[in-house]
């Protein structure tokens, strides 16, 4: 499972207030955590209107001082992303291209020169996917358009866009049922989710995720931006990939036992026990 | 999802000592907390060598006596299965019929005269499988001689047949695809596990049960022998039948969370903190 940490997000309010008060310290502070808690690349979002190119670049550039991480670019504006990729260390991603003409005419470029990894979001002019079908449809047209453009498929990640289940039952059965057609029909792709918005207008939302990305990785999943600080999350993808033969005598599960990472986190105990 | 108590069963060390001393409070207490969690059947086994038909009998009886729920009689004797079938006073299932010849033949009369339902193990002459293509076959000379000698499909629930993952990186990975495809081949059968002996032999088993029952019934898993106390087990079913669609607007997860049951157990994270 290749975990994209997503707390580096302009949009949660504590990311926000660092930005505005040029809080270098505690970005650093959030990417270090979701380093050793075992992400593999860090989204960076600098989605303050009217000032998105300039705080992405910082959040760039502040990152890198503090970790040793690809990042992902998370942002639908153009402009920010041309300024931001040449700043990036490491191969980057750029979350997201989508089937938006507009959108997708100003990122593919941006793509191929700079050579990056990128989110396929399974998206339209015309919104949101509502049924399975629209997602399927979206995904071959993305994927079909990227290889013809000469990106590699092992460098795109079709998402087949996470919508809350509060707002329609058939919104996680859906993502599933396109996760595990997406793989079968493109061998090679990859598959990614931002998983937290299935539990958007929920109680106990990191159950619901962290169910969502067992229930997408039974399908064949193998990526996600989630939080890497759950251990809970953390250690149900140790189990899923030991019982889904992904992990060989069970190596990493082992190891992750031995280091602590299996057992629930001991701060929300004591919290549940006060 | 169709949720059997796994907890009397008198291969495990407390049951056969209250069995032993015909403590048939202590069989009720198991009962009742099991009915109280959520279970709709439970299993009995009374596989006590040289005593399984009277065995099995009292704890019919005993069990009966306490709670509502119907019975699924785990016994490799068919005598023990025609003693005590007569004693259930709900439509019970018989845990299980497979497809070595004697077994096969000494069973099925048993499903017929009682109507009862039947869990279809895929496990033949040969012992149990190794391979993927193994349970197929299995399954489907299974399901297509029940089928043939009237047995209902809706009574029919096959056990693809699930081996410890500390045994064999393929074994976890087989079962789940062999859920999906006995599900594609047969609309209508149940297919159902015995779940806690996945994670034989490894540590924090409970992780590894949670996490291979929400990654079966990514596929379609819809039944289960499991332990309907742990409720971090039920809280997942709740969030992964909300996500799965089987819960329309998610009343039932909405209702548990209400209930307080998709917190972690008080006791155990009591119990963590010390």
């Amino acid at each position: 499972m290749f975990l994209i940490g997503e707390l580096i997000n302009s949009t949660r309010k504590r990311i926000r207030t660092a930005v505005e008060s040029h809080d270098a310290a505690y970005i650093q502070d959030v990417a270090r955590r979701q380093a050793e808690a075992g992400a593999q690349m860090l989204d960076v979002n600098g989605g303050i209107p009217g000032r998105e190119p300039e705080v992405l670049c910082w959040l760039v550039e502040t990152v890198q001082q503090a970790v040793d991480l690809p990042l992902c670019l998370d942002s639908s504006d153009p402009l920010a992303l041309r300024r931001a990729l040449p700043l990036c260390k490491q191969r980057p991603m750029i979350n997201s291209i989508n089937d938006e003409p507009e959108r997708f005419d100003a990122v593919l470029p941006l793509v191929k020169e700079f050579g990056t990894k990128v989110i396929a979001l399974c998206m339209g002019a015309a919104g949101p996917p509502s049924r399975l079908e629209d997602r399927l449809e979206t995904a071959a047209r993305l994927v079909d358009r990227l290889t013809a453009a000469g990106v590699a498929l092992d460098d795109i990640y079709v998402d087949p866009c996470v919508l809350p289940v509060s707002t329609g039952p058939d919104h996680g059965r859906f993502v599933a049922e396109a996760v595990g057609q997406i793989c079968a029909r493109y061998p090679g792709v990859h598959t990614s989710v931002g998983l937290s918005n299935v539990s958007f207008g929920l109680p106990c939302r990191k159950l619901l995720n962290e169910v969502f990305l067992v229930l997408l990785m039974s399908r064949g999943l193998d990526a996600a931006i989630a939080d890497p600080c759950d251990r809970r999350l953390m250690a149900c993808i140790f189990a899923a990939e030991a019982l889904l033969g992904r992990d060989e005598y069970c190596v990493e599960y082992l190891r992750a036992y031995r280091e602590g990472k299996l057992e629930p986190p001991p701060e929300s105990a004591a919290g549940a026990a006060r």
